[in-house]
């Protein structure tokens, strides 16, 4: 007989039309995320434990208006061992698989079980680790830098590269759009590029690394490879294109420091049905193995407010099981200058990620050394 | 220096804000799936060869209302080897990686670059292949059952396999919901599914396959391992959880009909964002080499239209490179007696997959020798 070792929970907002019973609506959702069956078909003692269980179902903000439509913060919890024991793609799978063919489906949050948490183990570096990595374990933010465009050779990015790493910054990370295309082959760029950057710590007495992106499109293995004969000490991914369990198995093998960009990610912020960015950039993120997560800054490119990249940051520093916490990695159309004032606002356990404004001013050493000095000085402000 | 070979076509549907000119939110989209730079700062080849380039900017449906917003068939092209390469993960990022993360962004059709069709191969049974498996070499639709619920015992659900086997379905898949959960792990249901499976092909003479749902979310080598000593044919997979490399490899390397599950899919289908599901499900499942896609069929439990499904069908079964066409697996609600009429509709190169309206008949093998025999009965009407 099936026995209840451990519930977790996940939160869910759901929006209901006019002609929609959220009770009703949340029963649906039970089944639909575990055994796809109707409940009168179901022997009891799968109902009973198997079937989701709506733990809760409050109304939130405004009451409906003229078009009926409600919204309702539902709580459903699940049994852990006999829903997801320790896969980290089933879990995704019951938070929003079939959940994501309805419609006004939007989780909130996400409790992790315990099997599944210790499996993961979260970042392996996480925020100290990085800092010991890059030798800034006193009090201040990192900073980072893209190499790019897609399209230059290997000695151009290379060149970009050394410019970065003379200038001071912490890490220098590709594109992620560098996979492995003609114009810089990935077994040539990524030598190159780790080589410039350790020539200009000789020049300079830096500290700086190379992080390249591994698109895992091609031969993952033989691509660790040429990351590992290089030297290299971490990589960027792109979990939600290479895979959760892909992602998992990098960040607890590959000894490698893990930076998560979020390509794809923002199929899941529709702000009434999906994921919302804090639960998939931070706690997922995180709990897979990311030791930094970018992500796209409040004012850049991109459309995220203030609230959700605050969110994320909560997420991914706040004390969770007994993993490290990750750094969150603003990007996005950071403005250099305005870097001193995102430090006071999101503090020191921050990775900025520039790219544009540095390629702006064009002398790229110049660039990121204005960078550093402007942050060493707020820091120290600060301090 | 760069030199152009191919360049293929993503159109896209741009729905602008009042205070949004098309034709910028065109160029913006051009950068960012490729430099993502601002055009000043980029070495005149790379303006050239590498960002995309916008080919056609045309206005869709009504003119803007008193909101102002309008919508926009936009067309950019890329060259092949310098943006995407062979890579299946590249190619996805480029199509919506970072413009997820954007507004208003719809992609309607892409094509693919002849390098990456050549490696991914498309379907490796297709069609045809998954036929002769079935022994349904005649022109008649593929009937399907899904394996389920969760909570099961391995032998319980060998029953269910036993019992649709028996009753003549040529099909029976995991719920993808089975994973390797402590009611029935993964080594001990597959095999003892399978043996089901078999046992009721030498009761009746059947020729039922079996395809056991790898979530690929242990140790991916070892289930294949399990699978393969089991003798079954065929797995269904996850290739929004599992990732695109993941998936093309599996098509490609092991041996093994792939069944491909949308979980997660709906992410990507908001009217006004996203990625259309005929070129999620059908163009892009097809190209990584999915020989059957499962979807959510229009009037079931999920919210798809006919003209949705019927262009899915379209692009898993048209001319396309020399890739094989792939079977559409309509899903989800399908009552067993209305598939007569969906076959009328769907044509035979069509599998049906039946789960709850199965199982509200009880006896499971009845009830799929009831479905066997309807649709024996109409396809003969329709031959």
């Amino acid at each position: 007989m099936l026995q209840s070792n451990e519930r977790f929970r996940i939160t869910y907002r759901l929006t209901c039309d006019a002609d929609e019973d959220p009770y009703a609506k949340a029963r649906d959702l039970a089944l639909e995320q575990t055994v796809e069956l109707p409940a009168e078909v179901l022997p009891p003692h799968i109902a009973d434990l198997v079937v989701g269980r709506v733990e809760a179902v409050d109304p939130v903000g405004d009451p409906p208006g003229d078009a009926g439509v409600s919204a309702w913060r539902v709580v459903l919890s699940y049994e852990a061992e006999v829903t997801v024991g320790d896969d980290v793609t089933q879990f995704v799978n019951l938070l929003f698989g079939n959940a994501s063919l309805k419609s006004g489906v939007l989780v909130e949050d996400a409790d992790v079980p315990a099997t599944l948490l210790m499996r993961c183990g979260g970042p392996r570096f996480g925020v100290p680790g990085v800092r010991a990595a890059c030798g800034a374990e006193d009090e201040r933010p990192l900073l980072c830098a893209a190499a790019k465009p897609l399209g230059l050779s290997p000695a151009e990015l290379a060149a970009v590269c050394y410019a970065f790493a003379a200038g001071g910054v912490d890490v220098v990370k590709d594109d992620h759009g560098l996979a492995d295309q003609a114009p810089a082959p990935f077994a040539e760029r990524v030598p190159r590029c780790q080589e410039a950057v350790e020539r200009a710590n000789a020049d300079t007495g830096g500290r700086t690394l190379y992080f390249p992106h591994v698109s895992a499109g091609a031969d993952l293995a033989a691509q660790l490879e040429v990351v590992r004969a290089a030297g290299c000490r971490g990589i960027v991914v792109s979990p939600l294109l290479i895979g959760w369990e892909t992602t998992r198995r990098l960040a607890a093998d590959s000894g490698l420091v893990l930076f998560a960009h979020p390509t794809l990610a923002g199929a899941f912020f529709h702000p009434t049905h999906g994921i919302r960015p804090d639960v998939l950039l931070g706690r997922l993120f995180r709990t897979v193995g990311c030791d930094g997560v970018i992500y796209p800054n409040v004012g850049g490119r991109f459309s995220f407010t203030l609230q959700e990249c605050e969110a994320i940051n909560r997420r991914l520093r706040e004390p969770f099981a007994v993993h490290r916490p990750s750094f969150p990695v603003p990007a996005g159309g950071i403005a250099a200058e305005r870097v001193p004032e995102w430090l006071d606002r999101y503090g020191p356990d921050t990775v900025f990620l520039l790219g544009s404004s540095l390629y702006r001013q064009k002398d790229l050493r110049a660039a990121a050394a204005r960078l550093v000095e402007a942050v060493r000085r707020r820091a120290a402000v600060g301090g």
